[in-house]
């Protein structure tokens, strides 16, 4: 048995999400059944992190276990064939330790929730983007989520549906950022709660929009309360960027 | 009749190209009924460019007489709501002198070439850029590319359905970059044959592979014969990127 680490990139609007899913297809689902067609093996694909519908990834990272004598180029190359036409690929493919786990090894984790500021419909980057109409004021948001970085109970933030046994996280960064018209948000943490940068990004569009004034995120934090939530930004703006490892330092 | 210019965005993939076609979808014909039904006028759009199918732009330049008395804010939302759910989008409509003219008045267009230098497939930027597994010496491509700038006859490098009255064009720019996995073609002058930028990638990618020689670009030029020419690059990497006019200066 081998084990193989897989730096995935995919796009999510087909998808129900990444992991497994009984009501509809899963990257997980499209790679092992990739593998199985390279193989001949039930090849269990287990990842860095899990992601929504409609929820992209620039560069996940994953690991399956082979028995087939098989390099980790060709591994990359025939998954990336059989993969086809589902919109997943493989960037990287190496082989690592038996007891490198790409969910549990995992030390650290980052996003980038894409805005598109401006009022036009989206045609090149439909699905790629949040649409917001109004006017963001991204410095006014810059500065509201340095209220949401460090220790925090996320209660506020976390999905009914989360499985997280404690809602208290270290969010390690929460940054604003405009480039013409379009508003990036970086996030970054040891791990987060389901649903967790939607919900910090919701929020901070409202103050964007003026809708909220800047305390309400430090408000909605202290409430530890979903209902405090102001809004749940949408799936499709949000990309998994990268999962880092104690041996990448 | 006031004559508005339109500022038009589209994803080209489902396309038969911006020009109006008897044999399938156009831009053209999207946004001329997208007018029909905000104005119930047979309005035509002139636009100054063509552009094939798969072609994209991000700031073609249209115009469009309209009878109806419309502020240009409000007919650009009307269109935008209208052309749904085709990927096209109106990103700035004014009004212009009734002399103004899209294409006759058009005296610079450029464009911009992507393609993705990498051997994994394309996912999230499927249909947006060429993929060009071989890795490709950019600064090589961008040595070639030099040949070609000035006042030439293009023969080579013009479709055998090419409609202009000569081959004799004076190309502007062309300059090849190179932003990680991703290289970039731009190409800038009055006015362009057709299939002239994907016919010149095409031949640069060759010299990128290390399949021609740099001199094989020069020579391919001196030939004015299509038959010297390497190799025509699809059209999903080829973006026009905007039009310039006198009154821009």
């Amino acid at each position: 048995m081998t084990r193989f680490a897989l730096t995935i990139e995919f796009d999510g609007t087909p998808f129900f999400g990444l992991q497994r899913q009984d009501n509809g297809p899963s990257v997980q689902q499209s790679l092992e059944d990739a593998a199985y067609r390279v193989t001949g093996e039930d090849v269990r694909l287990h990842s860095a992190g899990r992601t929504d519908a409609g929820v992209h990834a620039l560069a996940m990272r994953s690991h399956m276990d082979i028995e087939k004598d098989i390099a980790p180029f060709r591994l990359m190359e025939a998954l990336n064939s059989q993969v086809r036409p589902d919109p997943v690929a493989v960037t990287h493919c190496e082989i690592v330790p038996d007891d490198w786990h790409a969910r549990f090894s995992c030390t650290g984790r980052s996003y980038v929730y894409r805005i598109a500021n401006r009022r036009a419909p989206l045609t090149l980057e439909r699905n790629r983007l949040w649409q917001v109409p109004q006017e963001l004021d991204h410095e006014a948001m810059d500065r509201a989520a340095k209220a949401l970085v460090g220790l925090h109970d996320f209660t506020t933030f976390r999905s009914v549906h989360c499985q997280s046994q404690s809602p208290v996280k270290t969010l390690d960064l929460l940054d604003v950022e405009r480039e013409g018209e379009e508003v990036r948000i970086h996030s970054a943490a040891r791990s987060f709660l389901h649903h967790q940068v939607r919900s910090m990004v919701g929020c901070l569009a409202l103050v964007g929009m003026g809708r909220w004034g800047e305390e309400r995120v430090a408000e909605a934090l202290e409430a530890k309360d979903r209902q405090a939530l102001g809004l749940n930004a949408p799936p499709h703006g949000l990309y998994f960027v990268e999962a880092t490892y104690p041996e990448d330092a």
